[in-house]
């Protein structure tokens, strides 16, 4: 068989569609209420969030004070997509079954309470759930926030979502949010070399100061 | 300040022209061209690709059954985004010179050649460029094509497209399809338990019986 000759164009997908409906996914996102984190009671659904920082860390001064009249600047955007996504394991139906979304929120707010620097009250959540066909755009929507707000916890510190690597993996150096924020438990078991404190510490300072 | 109440259906996202949309974009991924792995030549992009299964593996007949009039079913379907897409450290600029969507087809050349018993002449591939803010779909399709096709190297046998863990991970175990296509180097330096291949070889009969 003979192969057909290579034509770049024909294999860009073209649609603007796609844009519009990001776009207004997002607006609706930026107008969903804000909560406690994790928010008061526990709800079905897996979807995309973002958290604000609104507390007096100096090392975070600059998301208090762009959050000072509104919830503007997310310190970290993340998407909660049901276990076994990746693999198809799973059906639409057990999708709508899942409290992955609270579930994470959840998480992240003992992460916060684990080491002494940070206060869960200092941090508000924003969350869309996306249901059915729709929860396919959950990763569309995360990077689209992700690239808009360029999340500080996203971007300049990395590891504050990372999950417990487990036995067999602790060989792996611990994040920069573990460096920064020490009192995880399992990030104490990592035996890698982390980045040093202080280049971490300079890599904020060069962020805030870049979204003032 | 008091805590709005807690609403879930406020935090629903409803839009049915993403539905739609989806469609079309896997419409046009299915007409367009298929290509040898790796294709003919490099080219620039991130999207998202499916490969085909043609050979005469006794492991994976149901496949080349299946695929003898048409390129109906993939085996693995995958997509590739930029480095740095997940911190956005990159900007859109940097999207559309990333040739990652080829580099990514010709790593899977690479893995399919290091075993003995598949050849890279035996796999066919399909793929879309996304360029753009629609760079932001590739997510979506990717999850979209695997949960339609529900490909066997992306279900039942898990590992085809892991990377090189690095070096401090390799307590953790060869993945399965690393115990059925013995080759890849660094796979052999992973020195965990690993499934049993007998527990793998029934997953595939499994699976190809459900597809057939």
């Amino acid at each position: 068989m003979k192969e057909p000759v290579f034509e770049r164009n024909k294999h860009v997908y073209h649609n603007e569609t796609f844009v519009e409906l990001v776009k207004d996914a997002v607006r609706f996102f930026n107008g969903t209420p804000v909560h406690t984190l994790p928010p008061p009671e526990s709800f079905q659904g897996t979807g995309v969030y973002a958290l604000y920082y609104i507390g007096n860390n100096s090392l975070y001064g600059t998301y208090s004070g762009l959050n000072r009249l509104d919830y503007r600047n997310p310190i970290y955007v993340g998407k909660a997509v049901p276990e076994g996504w990746r693999q198809s394991r799973i059906s639409d139906a057990e999708d709508s079954n899942s409290r992955e979304l609270y579930t994470r929120l959840r998480e992240h707010s003992r992460s916060i309470k684990a080491p002494g620097d940070l206060d869960a009250k200092d941090f508000m959540c924003r969350f869309v759930i996306f249901e059915k066909d729709g929860s396919d755009m959950i990763g569309s929507i995360e990077a689209t926030l992700i690239k808009i707000n360029v999340p500080l916890w996203n971007s300049a510190v990395d590891g504050f979502g990372n999950h417990d690597p487990g036995s067999g993996r602790y060989e792996q150096a611990k994040s920069d949010w573990d460096v920064i924020h020490v009192g995880r438990p399992w990030a104490q078991k990592c035996k890698g070399v982390p980045t040093d404190k202080k280049v971490i510490l300079g890599n904020i300072k060069t962020h805030e100061a870049a979204i003032k």
